[in-house]
């Protein structure tokens, strides 16, 4: 399997059922009128450790236990990481999260609390895959990969069946863009359904991957990505992820660092969430003169990836 | 009416309807573990206006609007005051809002932006009050008072209802108290329903009346209160709400200033959810020594009662 379909994504569903939280779609009226839409939120923030990541990350190892693995490994210090770490608690089966020397202890706390090994190697991330790699083969643990994998990619598109299923009358969903995992799932769970409802990606303007890529018509991988929205940052698309995104994302925008900061306070002082700088991206954008351009007076649903920000960060940022 | 009953909050419940959220219980695997209990948090800073006082003033408008009243006014540049300015609006009645000479801008801009008149008017309460009276003298206006009414409790006992129709094994219920309208309501609901759930109110250190009315066994007036929680400094409870506390409230507590810093982080941090000084309360005792001690092994639902709190707040409280 290289891509989600309907059918993988409704079993997810069932297996992710009693597990998860189907999070209820919160509103603010002074944002719909901000951004002169009826704007709702999908709160992954509020989600089982803190991100949508739980979805693909449990749908993953799900399928590793029922093979009978040993033991699971992965080289992510972000959600991803707590992700795996939690399911695999679920599961008793033993985790090691491979994170880069220079990870912030906060990060590394989380994935422990959830009882995972950590382990501290080297700064670039094709090192750690190396290592976690080398990890699999000695332990006889199995990869978790973050994005790239329709077990993960169909755990991430329960999200867009309970918006369909929450809010039948939704007209847009608007998704923040990384490797494309999170994006794949959604757009499949809808356009296989209901295909007049638009899926419109968001990335930061210094990590423009998917962007770039459609505007190249082909999968680009960037030099470099800079951005405060730090799940964002990848180089490029998936080779699994960037078909899909492709095939189904209707319309692809970025979003300066200015407007994911104003966006991240303007989220804590009314709609009363905290949220991470890449979750704040899809918000950032409806709110700016662009998404009102592109989607005012529609029903729309700004997708909230996660909520795990180091309070640091929300103290330097000035409020506007 | 001077108290509220079960038939008279099952009423409020019904006229509230359709109008504001059943705000859904949150929970956070962590802060429940390390209070050592089954923690949820019935989260009103998710409700309409940023806290439950739109449930109190809803239900009150909603009878002046029947009874024929031309428009409202209040005297609170709080929370009261924009769920007041909601609610008028929501039934197309003017109505005028007094704030002290003093108010910040934040708060005069919700109002306002919910189209009530604002009128700056002295600086303490008293004189506020009597404008107020002379306000709704002059134009036929009816004042809503913010806690010291049956109504008023009775929408917000609705909250007490949500709690045990959404988890029917909760044991006990922990409320704030500022003048006593919401913990009279909720105790109201609960008692009047399941009196083996326990009641449970608690006041900042530096606003302990309820408190101290309960040591002295009369309803005590304090000469003066401080705290970063400013929903909750009124120096006395309400004449109807004293003996409402007294006969249904279990167990009285006091939180200190530095454990209401510390939880308004924890809530960002763990529940991702932001919560005024007021709303943050609750949690500080449920996380105190106190509060394992007292309920350890429970199932308890914390009560936050809002989320509008000025950035700059969080932003110079430091993170711990």
């Amino acid at each position: 399997m290289t891509a989600p379909t309907l059918t993988s994504i409704r079993e997810a569903k069932e297996r992710l059922h009693g597990v998860i939280h189907a999070t209820p779609l919160a509103h603010s009226t002074s944002l719909s009128e901000e951004a002169g839409m009826d704007l709702r939120f999908k709160p992954e923030n509020l989600q089982i450790t803190g991100s949508f990541k739980i979805r693909g990350a449990f749908n993953k190892i799900k399928s590793l236990v029922d093979a009978g693995a040993k033991g699971v490994v992965t080289a992510s210090s972000g959600n991803h990481g707590q992700a795996v770490a939690w399911a695999a608690r679920y599961f008793g089966l033993p985790a090691r999260i491979i994170v880069p020397t220079t990870a912030p202890a906060i990060k590394v706390a989380s994935a422990r609390a959830f009882g995972a090994e950590v382990e501290f190697f080297g700064t670039r991330s094709r090192e750690r895959l190396e290592r976690a790699e080398q990890v699999a083969q000695e332990l006889g643990y199995v990869f978790v990969p973050p994005y790239d994998d329709a077990w993960v990619m169909s755990g991430q598109g329960t999200l867009g069946l309970e918006i369909l299923q929450e809010w039948p009358d939704v007209e847009a969903v608007v998704v923040p863009i990384g490797g494309g995992g999170l994006i794949s799932g959604i757009a499949t769970a809808i356009k296989e359904t209901r295909p007049d409802v638009r899926v419109i990606g968001v990335e930061p303007e210094g990590a423009a991957k998917a962007f770039q890529s459609r505007q190249q018509g082909r999968r680009v991988e960037l030099p470099g990505t800079e951005s405060l929205a730090d799940g964002l940052i990848t180089l490029a698309l998936g080779h699994l992820t960037h078909p899909i995104v492709e095939r189904y994302v209707d319309d692809l925008y970025t979003v300066s660092e200015e407007a994911i900061q104003q966006t991240l306070w303007r989220l804590m002082t009314r709609l009363k969430l905290v949220v991470e700088p890449s979750g704040a991206v899809t918000s950032a954008f409806l709110l700016s003169e662009q998404g009102r351009a592109r989607l005012g007076g529609r029903r729309v649903v700004a997708v909230i990836s996660g909520g795990n920000v180091d309070p640091e960060v929300l103290r330097t940022i000035p409020v506007q």
